[in-house]
């Protein structure tokens, strides 16, 4: 059941097992030292050692899982020991995501994954956990909340630090043993959050629930505190699960809606506590801003990136957390909008020099994504120097060496599809860059992910490239990209998808990294082709590519899209079945090409689309279309409604979460009453109380739901019967 | 677009021109008198003027149609005159439905129906209207409520009376001049309800929204008080028309959920106005009860059906309303339930004396319902004389002419799918009864209505046979009742749709009463036959079919369905293509088909579907099956779920408004849970914000949707492609 899933999982554990064989080549020394030996057999019995104690953690884990609890009160426990890693059963899962797991026990706790850690509800009795007997166990529960549930815990980043959060309030202990102390006050559920982000700023600006910070001593932790007073609520139903399923409502700021108000403090954990705000930039004051990045960069000094909510001026600032005074380090605007706006600085030890990508101009070619160098100049002016530069993109700054002065970042040189570690040296200034990847043998794939050690002596690299694993000849994908056509010999085939995945402005479709979902069956298993391409307003290439969709959306990317097809027409494929599948803002472009076209596609299946940006978030929509009060036809001319073209003679098949927090059901329920008021054709797949990413099982029905339709809608059907009249009548 | 309807609506025309064509004769003499010669030009001068009356109103409510109200402010609007017919202009359409139109006049009320009385949103700026000129205006806000919404405004039965609600309490005016009076006080917001019905006796117990009845001299008005304090509420979803569109919750009773609490009371509103209770009979005293029936019999006395939770003990009460003192006149019990509670007795003048329709034994055939005549005797006794037997039914008692001792009502005598109206006279017993209708042409219909004048000296029939307007050999449906096959030689096809209605337990599929849907146009128009049955459980033939399928639903129904399939599959039609639609209990029917057979049906329909009875009301699922704390597996055996069987290799298609407040959209949800649990393929159409009775446009929608389904499920594809794999993978 599920093939493609199935070969995702199979994919996964071959992905494990090439890691751990080839963890001692990809530990290579990069500086031309020769690696150390290796003890094999010390290996062999540590991973014994491992095997054992997962399972006792396994069989505690069991033993001790708690039923119902009769009395119906939360029961917090916390269990220490030497060793640091933690089990949290039924823990919500960015919980456990926030944890730093070595990678030699990623395997072990991928086994808790599938069989813990995705509990259908995400709120359960919550346990803290740690492999060691007898256990010794604390309440977590502080006295000032009642039945309330946990909402975040974690250890500090020394001894046995340990920060929870409960009704939006930060609570601390210096020891497991030692008594709560409770941080913040102003905490309230669904409106005043510290130090866990609200919807927004979890989904769209910090990508976690975690919302502090902790230098690097662990004697103060930074906080958000967001404020939701004033935005709307959004009530998402519940259908199932109870005779009375009663619904939630949290705050989401649609397009032009009231936003959080955010403020950052820092409080001081060592002695008396003491709480300090960090003072944004004055020009900021006044205006409406989001908090983009904080990174502790000393013990006592933390870089903030501030952003102002039109998304065109940002300011890099390195704050005095002591004061709580904020020194302007760098400043970026835009006539457009700013991208990278979450990328983190990399500083050297004494603070007086940090590396960052901003776009630069290449000639002719438009602004791409190098690496600066901003050095502290007397009166404390900066100087700003470039290391790199081309018609390429530094995607991520890893580390800097500063004994060796010696710069490690990911790019897309030689191609926008292939990710390499390279390494520069920052004293030369716009020297070459030496690759370190590219002379790896082309098995070992060509788009890497990497990991420096604290010392940058070491990298774990990981290949997240498709070459690895699977041959190119088995896949029939055509990838196509900035009208340059890649397509194998065999794929003269009869029928075509469109594949729009869920990559909204600035992402990308067409690279190297190895993905497998359903329609690598489709393509795999019938004569199916599929289509992913990358037009404008796509990623790693160049500012000019990204931002030539303003001042709309939905527009330009359409038409690179029609292009491809027409050209693919044109020489592959069966021109009356073109099918179109899109996700979230794939969605979107899957309906916009629909209301562009005519006739063109005769099936097209669309999940979670955004149908209306007016009824998308602040952050998202405001970024490329501002205000709506104040441009209201960019909206409108950006909106799939109203829709009447493309619809005729085609099959439409509307896929959504009815509790998607995201891209609201409200999307799709506005698209079916039009499409009902006009009498067009269409049908879901709706799965109920689930939301934009579905759960396993849903996905796996969702899989096969897909291969299904799209199977049976290009599928040339002739009728057998005869529909003639009865001459008698 | 939307044949169906089109059909449907061509057809309205149709009968309403019969209708007003055929007046002259279906004002029969029906005691053998000549009938009386028209005056044909008065009668065309009268329609004249009322084509010019109709044609002002139009004027007049064009002309005066609020717009959007800039205060925000209600305004309620009344105009007097003495022409005693109202326009509602935007009103709630179950208020239009209440009031008493001639029916010389329905047509061109019938024009605003379709243009002004079917608003999206159904509370609109609400206005009482006349065909008056030049108009009065009178504010009805009563000064205790700000901002409310006018529930109900009606005209009394004496002069200017007028009752009107707001916040669920009755005001009364004496006079449209007059000064408000506000009745009751209790009345709250969807908790308690004064004089309009909650949700449960609206839609299951009294069919209307209206709940107070005025004595016959206007001087009294009866009304229920229903509590529904303790009833949970139920969540209805909202997700268009808004940014952020809010649900509503109503209180909706489920099986074994806490009950509205009912008391009736009567207001006298003669001079200072009285409030009375009427006093419940004492043996359901201490039970719960819901009060089914009330009928003023004089000007200071009423009639009260009183039953109890279980449904199965009913009481027939006189009451005094001047003293509150209820009666016993008649008390039914049953083993399994009650039928036809909600009938209403005919009393003789002086009450002494009344007719009702009661189960009686048929030898060895079970009981039919036939016609009791109840005669007070000596001492408050009660004498029963049976009037009618048989074993067929008499389905209503239309009349008693006291002069002459002739009942008349419609039965269903000689055949279960005709209605013939009848006439029998009260001092002959037994005698057999004299069909009025048998003998007229037959191109006049088998299925008639009839409304008696009150003299009784004149009746108009309605025949709603389908014989009228369409000749049969037009159509192929077949007609399946209690084993007996009626199919016409043209039937030998290759696909059938098996169809089963929305009718629950006591309804009935198959009869000569005409209708037309959407599977009309599939027999039609494409080679497929539609079969409707009624088999146990069904109505009109009888107590012992209807309560055979005690002591589950679902059991009986669906083996009666599958064998007339089977012989259905032996004489006509191709075994491989069959399929089966449902709404509601319908719905229910066809999964619980699914349920209990393999791969016997291809192509499933469920709209609206009943998934688990102990989601469904209390009204309608206690009656079948009991309390569920009691009898629980009884509500377990007649749930589909868990489904498994059935699923395999045929297509389901879920129909649901998400607004559904009678099925609620729960349902759905939760099947397709269930559905995606176990990997089983399914479709939806969804109907969004939209309830059980569907918008004329989504319903035109669903025509369609559902003969594609059917037609594209049903029809055999040949697969035009090979699916060889290519040789050199």
């Amino acid at each position: 059941m599920g093939s493609s899933v199935w070969g995702r999982c199979l994919l996964s554990g071959t992905l494990a097992a090439r890691d751990s064989n080839q963890q001692p080549s990809d530990y290579e020394d990069l500086g031309g030292l020769s690696p150390p030996q290796r003890n094999w057999k010390g290996i062999a019995i540590a991973l014994l050692v491992i095997l054992v104690v997962c399972s006792l953690i396994t069989m505690s884990v069991i033993i001790l899982t708690p039923g119902k609890n009769p009395s119906g009160k939360q029961r917090n426990l916390v269990c220490q020991h030497s060793f640091t890693n933690l089990v949290l059963l039924g823990a919500p899962k960015h919980i456990f995501e926030s944890m730093k797991i070595p990678d030699h026990l990623q395997n072990c706790f991928n086994k808790y994954d599938s069989s813990f850690f995705l509990p259908p509800c995400s709120y359960f009795t919550f346990v803290l956990f740690m492999n060691c007997l007898p256990l010794e166990v604390w309440e977590l529960n502080p006295p000032e909340v009642q039945d309330a549930v946990l909402q975040f815990a974690d250890w500090g980043v020394q001894g046995q630090q340990l920060i929870y959060i409960f009704e939006n309030n930060i609570y601390y202990r210096s020891d497991v043993r030692s008594n709560s102390l409770r941080l913040t006050s102003s905490g309230k559920e669904e409106i005043v959050f510290n130090g866990i982000a609200d919807w927004l700023y979890e989904e769209e600006i910090l990508k976690s629930h975690k919302a502090h910070w902790w230098s690097p001593d662990g004697e103060m932790l930074a906080f958000l505190l967001i404020n939701d007073t004033l935005v709307p609520n959004m009530a998402l139903p519940q259908f199932t699960g109870a005779t009375y399923p009663k619904g939630k409502s949290y705050p989401y700021p649609k397009a032009g809606q009231p936003n959080p108000i955010v403020r950052l403090f820092v409080v001081n954990l060592y002695g008396p506590t003491h709480t300090q705000e960090l003072m944004l930039p004055d020009s900021l004051k006044l205006r409406e801003h989001y908090v983009v990045m904080v990174k502790w960069i000393s013990n006592t000094h933390t870089a903030v990136r501030w952003l102002n909510r039109t998304q065109n001026v940002s300011i890099l600032t390195v704050c005095d957390a002591t004061v709580g005074v904020c020194v302007k380090k760098y400043e970026e605007t835009s006539e457009l909008w700013l991208s990278k706006q979450e990328q983190e600085p990399i500083f050297t030890r004494d603070s007086s020099t940090f590396f960052l990508t901003v776009p630069v101009k290449q000639g002719g070619q438009g602004e791409f994504h190098h690496i600066a160098m901003v050095t502290k100049q007397p009166r404390n002016d900066q100087a700003r120097v470039q290391l790199t530069s081309g018609n390429w993109e530094v995607t991520r700054v890893l580390a800097y060496d500063e004994s060796d002065q010696l710069l490690y970042f990911l790019s897309t040189e030689g191609s926008p599809q292939k990710r390499h570690l390279h390494r520069s040296v920052s004293t030369l200034g716009l020297s070459p860059p030496r690759c370190l990847t590219c002379t790896l043998s082309s098995e070992r794939g060509t788009f890497y992910d990497a990991t420096m050690s604290p010392d940058t002596q070491h990298v774990i690299l990981k290949s997240r490239g498709m070459s690895l694993f699977i041959h190119p000849s088995t896949f029939r994908y055509i990838h196509y990209q900035s009208r340059l056509l890649h397509c194998n010999e065999r794929c003269v085939l009869t029928l075509t998808v469109l594949s729009c995945s869920d990559e909204s402005p600035g992402g990308q479709s067409v690279s190297d990294e190895f993905s497998l979902d359903w329609d690598s069956v489709l393509v795999s298993a019938h004569d199916v082709i599929v289509a992913r391409m990358d037009g404008r307003g796509s990623g790693y290439r160049g500012q000019r590519v990204l931002q030539d969709i303003h001042p709309h959306l939905g527009h330009l990317e359409v038409q690179d899209h029609i292009t491809a097809l027409h050209m693919l027409k044109l020489k592959y494929i069966d021109r009356t079945r073109i099918g179109v599948y899109g996700k979230g803002y794939g969605g979107y472009i899957a309906l916009m090409m629909l209301k562009s076209t005519d006739r063109m596609i005769s099936c097209a299946a669309a999940q979670s689309p955004i149908v209306d940006w007016k009824l998308y978030d602040s952050f998202f929509a405001e970024r490329y279309l501002g205000m709506p009060s104040n441009n209201d036809n960019r909206y409108q001319l950006s909106s799939v409604l109203p829709i009447s073209k493309g619809l005729q003679d085609m099959k439409l098949l509307l896929i959504h979460g009815t509790a998607d927090a995201k891209v609201h059901f409200q999307h799709s329920a506005e698209l079916i009453k039009h499409l009902i008021h006009l009498g067009a054709n269409y049908t879901m797949q709706m799965y109920p109380d689930e939301g934009h990413y579905l759960s396993e099982r849903s996905q796996q029905h969702l899989s096969q739901a897909l291969v299904g339709f799209f199977q049976e809608c290009l599928h040339p059907c002739v009728s057998a019967l005869s529909n003639e009249e009865d001459e008698d009548e």
